[in-house]
């Protein structure tokens, strides 16, 4: 018997990910594709179907997927197929995603926020596990957050809740690309890291190492005791530690965790932003406060987008 | 047929105040007291008691009181009836109020942080009334949340959940009592509000008026136009715009209330809130926020702890 499938995409802010999963949270096909750029998002979603379609056909052997589950780098309304805004995705607005992927793929679609499918796929098969709450960052190019409660995901009431990111932990702070100041966006997402390590490289009067550097191989020189890779870590580690502080007076979840391509640095991140956040907190809760790193790494959003579908199939 | 009634008690930053409601949330008798200063937290205790039976004699005409419902301005695990830490009312950490007034009383005593009291009863019978989900900031003495989702309260892992005061804002910025900087009660509590009424006068090289300033009459100032009482009341605006937005980017509620004293400055308040809040958000989903001013005013916590108690009595 032909096991049920999902085919669960994770469109980030840069990357495209694709994974068959199974009833059980195995991934037993993946794939992955870079996005281009999109003037027009009737370019982003023809390009993003034509995409899914490969991978239907790569995935054919295991049989026809019983649905699309697809995790969107954007304010989502799940229950419409909506995308009300992408800040990091061509900066569209009310992408119509899930009513035009159905057509053109002829199976459900499902589309959700994909931190909010990070969340459930940590919750499921991650660091979350067996948790009754949980709140889980995704430090990515954006920031994205996602609430678990009671073993749920929260949308809110137009389904947009868990946009961490652009709470503002430091008014009158540095710049956000969504033109507020002190997000806790524009201190701990990959591109926030970047912005500061290449100031920081300036102001040492060194210009910084020649063409791109990516927010990966600075929390990798980090790891390694760069001092300059370490400061910019620990510059989003502080917006971190306010963000995990806030989330933990606001929600006082049972975990908080931690992922997204930032998480990668480990500790010189997390140490230094638990502390932060330990010393903001009362210190009679303080002692409540458990913070993960995430366990799954870019299939977290793939496997919670496949836990978000299962339920919904008949 | 006697009514079944509950003693509820709300023992804010500053005051104490006593209801007996019956279950369709109406005060059918009501009272207050001003609470002393303590230096040990059995005096308070002691004090609190017998007030409370005080109260519960006064009552004696309607009938035996079911139980007591106490809202209590600290960070509270209901599901013990302990007081973590209670900031604003004497600094006491560990305050075993359940245990102890209910050995002292003789009927059960059920113990809810004031704030979470609130949000309960302004969505029962206030300002929140049929939201599935609500956010309510209650701004007194400091500045409590209360997380209402699906209908119900929600405590968290460790029961201190919607401790909104003490989230940070901007980083670097006012001195808070906790002891960090930019909390958004150092913006849009009673307290802050004096201190920058304060500061404002003395900016102006004005003496402050003779004699304590009371938030209250600052926020009737700002009502009918005096100028530095609008600024005051404007820095808390600022503040509370950043909360409210924070919240909504967060939690995406129905609808966010605001209550508590300071909201008696009605819409000098909430109009440049919501328009700061408005500012920050995303446009496409600014057009889902809604602001309310709460509506039942000092009775909102009372009717809350009683709200709370009801459905735990056999």
């Amino acid at each position: 018997m032909k096991r049920d499938i999902v085919l669960a995409v994770d469109l980030g802010g840069t990357n495209l990910r694709f994974g068959a999963v199974d009833s059980r949270g195995r991934i037993v096909l993946r794939a992955s594709a870079k996005m281009g750029t999109y003037r027009r998002k009737s370019d982003l979603l023809g390009d993003l179907a034509g995409a899914i379609d490969g991978f239907m056909a790569e995935a054919a052997a295991l049989g026809r997927p019983r649905a699309v589950g697809l995790g969107f780098a954007g304010c989502t309304d799940s229950s419409r197929g909506l995308i009300y805004f992408a800040p990091n995705v061509g900066g569209f607005k009310n992408i119509g995603a899930g009513p035009y992927l159905e057509r053109r793929l002829g199976v459900p679609v499902f589309v959700e926020n994909d931190a909010n499918c990070a969340a459930v796929g940590e919750h499921w098969k991650g660091a979350g596990r067996g948790a009754r709450s949980l709140f889980m960052f995704t430090l990515g190019t954006g920031v994205g957050g996602g609430v678990v409660m009671d073993g749920r995901i929260w949308r809110g009431a137009a389904g947009t809740a868990g946009e961490v990111g652009h709470t503002i932990v430091m008014a009158g702070g540095p710049r956000c690309s969504c033109g507020n100041r002190g997000c806790l966006e524009a201190f701990a997402s990959a591109t926030a890291i970047v912005k500061e390590y290449r100031r920081l490289k300036r102001a040492k009067g060194r210009a910084a190492p020649a063409g791109r550097v990516t927010a990966r191989q600075i929390t990798g020189l980090a790891r390694r005791g760069d001092k300059a890779a370490v400061a910019a870590v620990g510059y989003a580690a502080r917006g971190l530690g306010m963000g995990i502080a806030n989330i933990f007076n606001l929600l006082n979840p049972e975990v908080i965790i931690v992922g997204g391509g930032v998480s990668r640095a480990g500790r010189v991140l997390l140490g230094p932003a638990v502390r932060e956040a330990r010393g903001i907190l009362f210190p009679q809760l303080a002692r409540f406060l458990r913070v993960k790193r995430a366990t799954l790494g870019d299939d977290a959003a793939l496997i919670g987008a496949a836990r978000l579908v299962f339920p919904r199939l008949k």
